[in-house]
């Protein structure tokens, strides 16, 4: 059933950030209706694929999902769309979008059919000009202050973090306008662009303070944890592991369980400083991490994991992501919220529902993202309420598609 | 006003994800009340730090928020945070916490004190065991796939990534539980951890499912998009530039402000490769930016910037956050999301409101971050309800705690 069980949510999307919130909400019960041309959106090839060609990305970030294939290019197949977006109900008139940039799902051209409708759009920046995680990131200052000190060399981050923070911004801003249509009765268009989630978090970190109070910001610093200590160690069995000493308490168990106390204190006062102050460790981290680099290299991960879990030590292991899916316990279905799930057309893997545990509902395994045009059929007459007559024309007209009814079969 | 305006939300934490997600609904116009020890919570000294020591991060992550100073070692300093935690009001009996694992603020035992409560618990792993965002990250997978193509060496991101987009989730779990009880009226423990919040992430973008059935994953790939085409060039004046093609449109749109459709044209023929294929131009990336890159090579920014903007091309240039602080109109008061902002004891500097802009309400500008306690005898009289000599008190006693009133006059 999920939290949200009841609310409908229309989709117009690609990439990351929308399909994102589109199916964090479907992950926590609302019925997420996507729609896309028949031949697919921008994203419906995005890689990872199989080796058959689908997309394994697409299969990612749409599951739970209902799938509708409407030809928008038409202007049938764009009123349809709007019919869908704005038909009745309490929990429905909520739209979330990356590409209203086309114009037809305007929030104004929507409110004029569905007066209390909520749409979330998110754009590039606040001039139209578009932007992606990749342009958005080099142009707010992350990729120079990451890789190791003293490069030149840009290093762009491989997680799309500004898409998946700017999705989960999309979900609170529907949320919060919904809550507030529930209350006040009225819509609300919401707007957002990764760009401006980029330039606020600037703020947001004090990295904007710093350099106004200061003249200066934070560089490059290889993978120190940055204003206290962290740092990654090579062990002796060619493994390495990130050891965090940010809090005091976490400073200290990293201590005793490697019982480098006493050289620590002689190199503080050697140096004058007291490491009890987490900026004092900052500046020492290269001569800390000299005490505490021959303890590890010494060692193999084996050989002191337990130790330092029993000590409670914030630390890991360096994985790449095979290592991390083969390895891994978060990672297999020991953990709660995976679940081998068959997605059609591809095969049969370990996919993650919602990370949610909400103590009053049982927990959703996943299910799988639809076909392409999965729901055609069931969304036009359920949601849109058209007749039956004039579904048929619709498909005749190859305005709306849907799968061969023996994929349809295969698929549920 | 805001649009959660109404709401309260009670907060114990500290660092980032849960400090920025009480911030998100706090400027979004719900009552924030964040509560920590006399002598501050762990995160009150992180860096960067003003030249005085003052916390710039923790200003940054707690803007509008109340903030009360509690001895919470203390069973009456529990106690009472236990009665603001739970304080009646229906758009109340809210709480988000990572600090949860210190037991007295369990869910179980608030909600012996109102049923209705709904709780919003960060963890580190399902385990109970720590984790930060600069443990997780390595765990699954992100720094050895991060960095130039053929090194050996991980790289950690700079921006605490996890962190931000577990935030996000803090604030739409918490949103939809509220959305539940209005209709239900029933509470609910929310719980959710930051290893999972990773390990979800990797089954979204399709890694998981890559392992699955291609028995492998991506490697480092440098700056280039992941997939498609996407690249970082130096330009003649030195600075570099990001240029994406990972759309059809954005593709040719860059060819042809290029100039280079038919060498590129000669190129795929040499390769026998199609590059209106995402997947073609990923596999040839390299002789692809091979016949980009002159271009870039001989001209400064200034020369095509208009072009490329003209053009549709989705780009940007690598800045340093200084650069890009002192350069960029979007972090600079034209942007409407910023403004001058006095935070006392620090200074005045530029900082953000919420990135939202909601069409039913003015833009509330940014309001600076509470001194440590500044609200403590407000909230303890207008939330927790208590009498004026119980207050004096516990003033006395050193259970709570407020700044002089010279610092207080000088905050408000």
């Amino acid at each position: 059933m999920g939290i949200l069980s009841g609310m409908r949510v229309v989709e117009s999307s690609a990439f990351v950030a929308v399909p994102l919130a589109g199916m964090t909400l479907a992950q926590m019960g609302a019925d997420v209706i996507r729609f896309d041309l028949p031949t697919g959106g921008m994203d419906a090839g995005r890689w990872p694929v199989a080796p058959n060609g689908q997309s394994l990305f697409w299969a990612g970030m749409n599951k739970g999902k209902r799938s509708v294939a409407l030809d928008v290019k038409t202007p049938r197949g764009r009123e349809i769309a709007q019919e869908i977006i704005c038909a009745p109900g309490d929990d429905a008139g909520l739209f979330i979008t990356n590409l209203a940039t086309q114009g037809w799902t305007d929030h104004a051209t929507l409110a004029a059919r569905r007066p209390d409708l909520v749409s979330v759009s998110l754009r590039g920046d606040r001039h139209g000009r578009p932007a992606v995680d990749y342009t958005v990131n080099p142009a707010v200052g992350f990729p120079m202050a990451t890789g190791p000190e003293g490069s030149e060399e840009p290093v762009a981050h491989a997680l799309p973090a500004w898409d998946a923070i700017a999705g989960g911004l999309v979900v609170s801003g529907l949320l919060a306008a919904e809550r507030h249509r529930l209350r006040h009765g009225s819509g609300q268009a919401v707007d957002l662009t990764l760009k401006d989630v980029a330039a606020a978090m600037l703020g947001h970190l004090g990295i904007i303070g710093e350099h106004a109070v200061t003249g200066t910001t934070r560089g490059r610093a290889g993978n120190s944890l940055y204003g206290a200590y962290g740092q990654d160690f090579p062990c002796a069995d060619g493994r390495r592991v990130m050891v965090i000493g940010l809090t005091a308490r976490q400073w200290q168990n990293l201590l005793k369980v490697t019982g480098l106390s006493e050289p620590m204190d002689a190199l503080a006062n050697a140096l004058g400083a007291d490491f009890r102050d987490e900026g004092a460790r900052w500046h020492a981290r290269h001569a800390i991490t000299a005490v505490l680099a021959p303890w590890f290299k010494a060692r193999r991960v084996a050989d002191f994991a337990a130790d330092l879990d029993r000590a409670g030590v914030t630390w890991s292991e360096f994985r790449t992501f095979s290592q991390a899916i083969e390895d891994d316990p978060d990672l297999s279905p020991d953990n709660p919220i995976f679940s081998e799930v068959t997605q059609p057309g591809i095969g049969t893997y370990l996919s993650p529902g919602t990370p949610f545990g909400f103590s009053g509902m049982a927990r959703d395994p996943a299910t799988p993202a639809p076909l392409l045009g999965q729901h055609t059929e069931a969304v036009l007459a359920d949601v849109a309420r058209l007749p039956e007559g004039d579904i048929a024309r619709l498909f005749d007209a190859g305005i709306v598609a849907q799968p061969s009814r023996a994929a349809l079969r295969a698929a549920s």
